[in-house]
């Protein structure tokens, strides 16, 4: 079996990334020698300790990180700003402090200036999850076969970056480096707008009167069902990751938007060429997603 | 094994769903004797000999439908008027003309006044199908599981009604009766927007700069995929289906419009108390279609 990566791995926050990277910790060896988790709740603690997925438990972010030489935050992006400044003056000196947030110019703006001196950090994105969420939720084999991208701002230490990135290979992950704001117009698009859009749907049909709503439960499955599935995802994580990426999601669902109406216009008049193109475009979409092997 | 409930199953179409209506003729008993099969190409005729899932081929629509007693339309609904003007005269006196469509407004006012006397209208949706299409698409066990929706004109005959009713329970079907407004507003928010919105997301992703339409591609894994499933389906269906959908269509689009500019407001101004209540909304319908076993 490799060194473990790490001596010591303090998970702030055990849902479903959280409690997959101590799963994997604990079943595949060479990432981490002993794994602290932290979670709000004693509850999440003790559902953590009855899993039997963590060394210890610490309710207190400070006492949780101390000695550890990878801090991961694996709590909703809003809270990262508080969850920083409890643990800045308790991180060692050269540890890493990472984290698995979905969007990430944010996460730089709200940890970057408290990370203290001689801290590595290296923001990350595992683009792996379901729809369910909570410490139940999370398996060991989440991140295979799966990208997880690295955020790290310019200077950066390299080899702190590349034992992030060796982390994430040892997860059965594919890693590569993006700039922050390039990764969250790409994330609006392809994760945080179609999010959106899977919420707003749901509720527009609950909106509809009794009868109507009745039956759209009842014949789901022409279509409306795969939307719910990606609606059923945890609320105060998509809260916060649609408050932190605000530009690029709105700029995405202002595109989607114009885009709708277009189709909209097209409905009405009878535009058969510019209907049949759009979804020409779809099925176009689909075929190469399928020889990038990615459907 | 029971008698067929038709002596002669006439077939216009022999896409994903007809050449899956007569799979399940060839596999079940008690649906039909003889199945003769019409399409517009002589190349899909070939393919249907080729697969051997039909009694007989047929090119002109009018000397298939001679002699049937049941002659169910499986072609795009917006070819539905002039097919029925080319059958309206070779119908058997008795028989049941049905048709499988997904939009039953348009289908009563282009076929209605075309249905002879002495003929039985029924039109039907059954609600399955995948984002497959073509001969080759169908299979057997399409139906099982599934609603089919049946929605006859005032004073059809009940026994024709139920004989539909009877054919598609054998096909493994749940039926029920709709009211055909009813019926095309069910749908409209069911599968007709989520198909649109679907197709017209692809576009926009497919509308944006170079690298990071790549990107898109590359990890499309995050949500984005579960609409490029269903943007997957067949062109000239369902342009058809929204041109014959119009008004139902236009005007979810219209509902759900409103409420993603409600949720973009809320995404700009910081409301975390909607954003919430929307992504609590998502949740519970998806809980709904769990317990009623729709997911």
């Amino acid at each position: 079996m490799a060194e473990p990566l790490f001596r010591r791995l303090a998970l702030l926050g055990v849902g479903l990334i959280g409690s997959s990277v101590a799963r994997a910790a604990r079943e595949r060896g060479g990432l981490a020698g002993e794994v602290v988790a932290n979670a709000r709740s004693e509850a999440t603690l003790a559902r953590v300790r009855d899993l039997g997925i963590a060394d210890r438990t610490e309710i207190d972010p400070a006492r949780a990180v101390e000695g550890a030489d990878c801090v991961m935050l694996c709590a909703p992006v809003g809270s990262y700003a508080q969850l920083a400044e409890a643990i800045a003056p308790h991180l060692a000196p050269g540890c890493i402090l990472t984290d698995v947030g979905s969007t990430k110019q944010s996460v730089i703006r709200d940890v970057g200036p408290l990370v203290p001196e001689g801290v590595h950090f290296v923001p990350g994105h595992p683009l792996a999850g379901t729809e369910y969420s909570g410490p139940d939720a999370g398996f060991a084999s989440l991140f295979e076969g799966r990208w997880c991208l690295l955020t790290p701002p310019p200077g950066t230490d390299a080899e702190a970056v590349e034992r992030m990135a060796e982390f994430w290979r040892r997860c059965g992950s594919m890693v590569s480096g993006m700039e922050p704001a390039h990764h969250d117009r790409v994330l609006a698009i392809v994760s945080h707008l179609p999010h959106l859009i899977a919420f707003t749907i749901c509720g527009t049909a609950d909106d509809l009167e009794g009868e109507t709503r009745q039956e759209v439960l009842q014949f789901a499955a022409s279509g409306f069902r795969d939307f719910t599935r990606i609606a059923a995802s945890d609320p105060a994580m998509w809260r916060d990751i649609f408050l932190n990426n605000r530009e690029a999601l709105l700029e995405m669902l202002a595109r989607f938007t114009e885009d709708a109406q277009a189709m909209a216009r097209a409905v009405r008049w009878g535009d058969t060429e510019y209907i049949e193109d759009r979804i020409l475009r779809g099925r176009k979409i689909r075929q190469s997603l399928i020889e990038l092997k990615q459907a």
